[in-house]
């Protein structure tokens, strides 16, 4: 026996055709005599259908199937009768009746529920990194792998396609110092002397460079004996490239289109032509990050003349002696508690901040504050629109001296 | 600046325009107050033009040029002059006279002949590693750089075009029996443990095609602490692939179509669609080899049968132990002395074999042997006939017993 088709790919146009499929049964169901199965592979699911009218020896066999046993199945596809269509499965117009059955392997009852489609798995880590291999099949997890081989191919063809060659670089190498740790690989014929596993290609590409071959990229294998942290890890892969003759617009206008290409091809949709370019100086002014998540949806606004306008000595002085004074408005949070701002008082402290300044916004977008008498209601307003505090929300300043500044303003 | 073509792009067609280049120097010639460089990129060579007549300043600057000089250079593109074309380069039909001219780096003299477009290059490699960016500079080195970069490319469109996933798998793992050494990896954080290098993803193969995975491959680094030989090295590069649900013949027909449609694509010819088989029995029987090269023409013929009717005991007996009796034609060796046969006869001795007898084939494709007397004229033409021998050919046969000889027939 051999397959005909996968396990994903029977349509209605194909019923009265006598297929082979090859997989794992996802479920098998007993109604009475008659054996429903569900074979997975990693193309999809298909229905078997076992039924002594149908073969009866073949039943027989059936009967034996149980979860995760790999078998090839041959039967005729025929179409679902009305009412047991599944609109969920690219398969659910048809099922086969099997008129063979090879069982290739048996199996255990397998500890990891693998037809589970929650992703929220009930196993634990321990238990399903033991049972790898089961966890794998799970079809959201392939997923994950299949998406960073499309996701890949997706890469090697934009590189390629834009005149960058591919150089595979070495892993057995001469330590040089690097940001993190290196791993070391004692060499056995050199006693008492070490490879070093590559951090990165750096060096070696810059000896491409150097090489004159002007546009390299490599998807890099690089290790770092660092402590595990949320990312970090022993090893990790990296697409690593360089640019001959060019200026930072160029380098920039390339990751453009790489970024926008890439992921507009891997999840199949339009993208925009351009990101979105954000200087350091305005991200961190805006979002206190030089990787701002654009979804993060509380900017920081300096208020500094405002504040420098008012009697309030903290903003005042603030500004004489050439710090800033900077806000956020807390959507919605015009109720907090004494105990919650006190809460957000001591966490600002932490990283330096003397205070905390807040402000409600109440009805008629009206500005409650305990320092209310140093600002007239002017001022008061100018603060509410400067940061965008509607009625609801919770105004936050801070004032201090201009820490953390950009670089410049060209940065 | 920027470059707005690379060195291997101008043509007759873009005389008139103004371009920059930027490349190294890759030879420079002073005419009498006129001079010539070769500007070389990966793409290419392009003839720039330094004249007084044209600009007298840049001509200034240009004589402090020298070879591995990098430089941007500016100028209108002129068809050179008739009787000045290169028709070995590409872009041998134009020059660019220059306008600008930017050293972005000046060079010391290389050590390495860069230009010299000798592949027996006259340097010893420990120079050529010791200043390997230079000696990879050599476009006739980068070609092979290049050339991997192509076939990488040929590789992965052939793997997604015939639906395999692209799985990458760690580097740092178990340390598991396999066949050659392994390097080992100290784990800092686990005191007296110790990481592998995989020798081959095998068991990660395995366990993504128990997973499901269907059809896999990687092109994967690989570490074996071997001791160097011509075929040997500590990490190596593979191309690892996997299939579920296929018999012997589906993989070689894989295989076939993969070998032939990648070396198509990269070396531009149109392949033959098929390799052909050789059954394990008849590559050791013809060839003495499980890897024959079959450009080798010294086939090996079984004569058993016309040596066992002969009266030469040496044949006779051994064919009745059950021996064989196998000889080839060595073309146009006719005139072999009686010690270069001593000599094949000693080489042949260190193999196990007893003796080695010989017979000249002379003019009008007689045979002539000093056992001569032990075999009829008709069975001597017999042998000449079934090693393929002609006038002028030496003819060489061992008798012995079937040893190496093949697992099966179906082997």
């Amino acid at each position: 026996m051999k397959r005909t088709h996968n396990c994903g790919q029977l349509r209605k146009e194909d019923v009265g055709q006598t297929v082979t499929l090859a997989g794992w049964v996802d479920r098998r169901r007993d109604h009475g005599g008659v054996i429903f199965v569900d074979l997975r592979d990693k193309y999809g699911k298909t229905q078997i259908v076992f039924n002594p009218d149908y073969n009866a020896d073949v039943l027989k066999t059936a009967e034996q199937l149980r979860n995760e046993y790999v078998i090839y199945v041959t039967g005729k596809v025929y179409a679902r009768e009305e009412g047991n269509t599944n609109e969920k499965l690219a398969t659910g117009e048809i099922e086969v009746k099997a008129d063979k059955l090879e069982i290739l392997n048996a199996a255990l009852t397998s500890p990891l529920a693998i037809n589970d489609p929650n992703e929220e798995c009930k196993e634990n880590d321990d238990l399903r990194l033991q049972y790898r291999y089961l966890d794998l099949r799970r079809p959201w997890i392939q997923k994950k792998l299949l998406l960073k081989s499309r996701f890949l191919k997706a890469v090697y063809d934009f590189f390629y396609a834009n005149g960058f060659e591919n150089i595979e670089t070495p892993c057995l190498c001469k330590s040089t110092p690097e940001g993190a740790r290196d791993y070391l690989v004692p060499s056995r014929v050199n006693p008492g002397k070490f490879y070093a596993l590559p951090q990165s290609p750096q060096q070696y590409k810059q000896l491409l460079m150097i090489a004159g071959m002007d546009r390299y990229f490599q998807i890099a294998k690089c290790f770092r004996d660092e402590d595990l942290r949320a990312d970090r890890q022993p090893e990790f892969t990296q697409i690593d490239v360089e640019m001959s003759f060019v200026n930072q617009d160029e380098v920039m206008e390339m990751f453009d289109k790489f970024v926008t290409e890439v992921l507009g091809k891997v999840w199949n949709f339009e993208p925009p032509r351009h990101i979105r370019r954000m200087k350091w100086a305005e991200a961190m002014l805006k979002y206190g990050s030089d990787k701002p998540d654009l979804r993060f949806d509380l900017e920081i606004h300096d208020v500094s003349e405002i504040g420098a306008k008012s009697n309030f000595g903290v903003f005042k002085n603030c500004v004489a002696a050439g710090g800033k004074i900077r806000g956020i408005a807390a959507k919605g949070c015009v109720d907090f508690t004494r105990k919650q701002i006190d809460e957000l008082t001591a966490y600002v402290g932490k990283y330096g901040s003397k205070g905390l300044v807040w402000m409600r916004v109440k009805e008629n977008d009206e500005v409650e504050t305990q320092v209310g008498k140093f600002f007239t209601t002017e001022q008061l307003n100018e603060l509410r629109d400067a940061v965008g505090a509607k009625c609801g929300d919770m105004m936050f300043f801070i004032a201090g001296p201009e820490k953390g500044s950009p670089r410049s303003e060209e940065a």
